[in-house]
């Protein structure tokens, strides 16, 4: 007997149809003899709508009584879940965090989870009755209702499986995750298993299927998780496994292509006259919000060091606002940012060549190069970018097999 | 300075507009030294939506998940209100059934309040923060969500306010409660003020701007109650003061005329040759959940003893079915009861004559007759409805001024 916590996002749950459908997902994984543990998110719809509710009325994200709001969507899908799995003959009994409870850090909006009280969970399943959890929320210090922020659902159902020593099923609308986008290139093929680590790098790319903090935490706390479908029949979506490294038996070298659109690369030309040096133009940055992503300091012709980096095109104006004090500063829009993912890349020095060698025989010039443990990433004129992405994805031949 | 707990409906939480001008009406009590709570109802719509979804899963009312689904709809309503309120300025606060806690007993969609902790509300006004509670909802002795039945709010008003020793007021689409239906009676005149008793025989006819549970409550527990409109400027709203009768200086002999169309009457003859009697008729009645309303027992002209009774038109199928063994059962449709409501009937013997007066200078017949301590009731043709409240209202001068 396996242990499963099943989780639901908002297509999922995006009408009563929808539900009775998930449902029986549920009631198949239990038909097989699996204990049953069952995390959603709010309908489909819900928390933009009571989110433009609350922000019509002075309360945006970060707002404690926003989250209030906010939290009643996840509730009434929790309920709605163990009516849809009654109906199928099922004990099911909806649980909201402050039942349980789940205990967060009190920042509204974006809470983190510090502790869950598996007793509620562990008697019900004892009792042969499925628990639905609502997503998204837990209960501060003071005994208010905080969520989590976006994707928080698949960061409650992580922990929850956790809490209980279960492993975690993500259904979405996707059938796992791919080597890369099957909208640019149409050979992607489904990854049946990679580790968190390569499921943090893939999941910044096109296809979100899974949110940082959850994959973050069930690395942290070795849970493993898959990633299915609820748009199949139940039992029917393989999916894509994530597990930690050392339970990945073999692996490739590179597991797929993600990518990153409307990028913008600011340069920052003396870096060494200026007063704070790169310190404080990376404190300047966090300072106005804006996050930076790929960073190269190199000696510039005239003689001097120069600063190079990436951030998203969104944040530009307030990147540039709050550098306005350096000399001779410049920037350029239009760029986009491909990278190479694969555990298999650790220790590997011939992997900047190769993708030096694809780009350049398509004549793809690389504006900057960054590489991280398990990633090399380029920026390239967004123009470019869908042609760097089916380049590489043929160049490590992830059309051939799925990756096992 | 006054407490005072403040409950706004569904129309006055329509959409965020109506909740911003609601909060101005708080603010505006506020503003005048009161010390003020707000119970909310789930903006209007939202339990119909809720409701709509748990059914097409096989939640109907009465079912305990279901309850959880539409206590969504008041949680989010009370966390916007104290937007609304916060935007103003004013320091408030949403409380959800489980914070305070208010219990109840256990029975889904119909529960009863059996406790409320004035604790948090008390700790709150202290601090000048306006508590904005969640009504329709309360937590039973599981730690489960329960509602409390359409028109739940105004009860979490009413017993809000006994626990904390406030005033109640109820704010709904009219402007208190008139001497009849306007929209029978143009020259119907708002009351300043009724009792309680009068309050619930009023309350059942067109304009049901109270539920009687609240009102039966309030009575109970001392609270006085003000019917007013939140569709009015800020204070403007004079509305219709509930008091305890000792609480009422003077009284008129007549305070209203209330009416109820669609009724059914129902004939058993022969009732001393039955078996059980008129308790076996009566049972069998409640057993098939209909509601009897005016009972007359008489000597028929065959020598014989009659049963009469009155019945919603909608419960006659079921009425008749349930008494299918009764030989020479009868029954009339096309009915309406209309009702003289005052504490000044107390004891009075000319009301009856005058009743009967009345409707006999319109050619009215009646066809039955029933009294209680405060309220004289006639069953008459539908088609002299109408015309049977002008005349008892022309009758009973309730146009010629405001009740005080």
């Amino acid at each position: 007997m396996t242990r499963l916590v099943l989780k639901f996002g908002g297509t999922s749950m995006g009408s009563p149809q929808r539900i009775a459908h998930s449902a029986s997902i549920v009631a198949a994984e239990a038909a097989r003899g699996n204990q049953v543990a069952v995390v959603v998110s709010a309908m489909s719809g819900e928390t933009d709508r009571y989110l433009g509710h609350a922000t019509s009325l002075g309360g945006g994200l970060g707002e404690i009584e926003t989250d209030t709001v906010l939290a009643a969507g996840e509730q009434a899908a929790a309920a709605l879940m163990a009516l849809a799995l009654k109906q199928l003959g099922l004990k099911a009994r909806s649980i909201l965090a402050w039942q349980l409870p789940i205990e967060v850090d009190g920042v509204p909006g974006s809470a983190r989870i510090t502790g869950i009280d598996g007793e509620v969970l562990e008697s019900l399943l004892a009792d042969g009755v499925i628990p639905v959890v609502a997503g998204y929320q837990g209960v501060d210090a003071q005994g208010r209702l905080v969520t989590l922020g976006r994707g928080g659902t698949d960061l409650s159902a992580a922990a929850i499986a956790a809490a209980i020593g279960a492993e975690c099923d993500i259904y979405t609308d996707v059938d796992g995750v791919f080597t890369t986008d099957p909208r640019i290139e149409p050979a992607a093929t489904r990854l049946a298993r990679i580790s968190h680590d390569e499921m943090l790098e893939l999941a910044a790319m096109g296809a979100k299927v899974l949110q940082t903090r959850s994959v973050e935490y069930a690395k942290a706390k070795g849970v493993a998780m898959r990633v299915k479908s609820s748009f199949a029949a139940p039992g029917a979506s393989a999916g894509t496994q994530v597990l930690s490294e050392s339970a990945l038996a073999e692996r490739r070298v590179v597991s797929g292509i993600a990518y990153a659109r409307a990028q913008a690369r600011i340069a920052v030309p003396g870096i060494e006259d200026s007063a704070s040096g790169p310190g404080g133009v990376f404190a300047a940055l966090a300072g106005a919000g804006v996050h930076v992503d790929m960073i190269v300091q190199g000696r510039a012709r005239s003689g001097g060091s120069n600063l190079e980096f990436s951030v998203e095109g969104r944040d530009l104006r307030a990147a540039l606002q709050a550098l306005a004090g350096h000399e001779g500063l410049s920037s350029e829009v239009g760029l986009a940012k491909v990278s190479v993912v694969g555990t298999g890349l650790r220790g590997r020095a011939d992997v900047a060549r190769t993708l030096y060698g694809v780009l350049e025989a398509e004549a793809i010039e690389v504006r900057m190069l960054a590489t991280s443990e398990i990633k090399i990433s380029a920026l390239v004129n967004e123009d470019a970018l869908e042609r760097a992405v089916r380049a590489l994805h043929a160049a490590y031949r992830l059309d051939t097999a799925v990756y096992s």
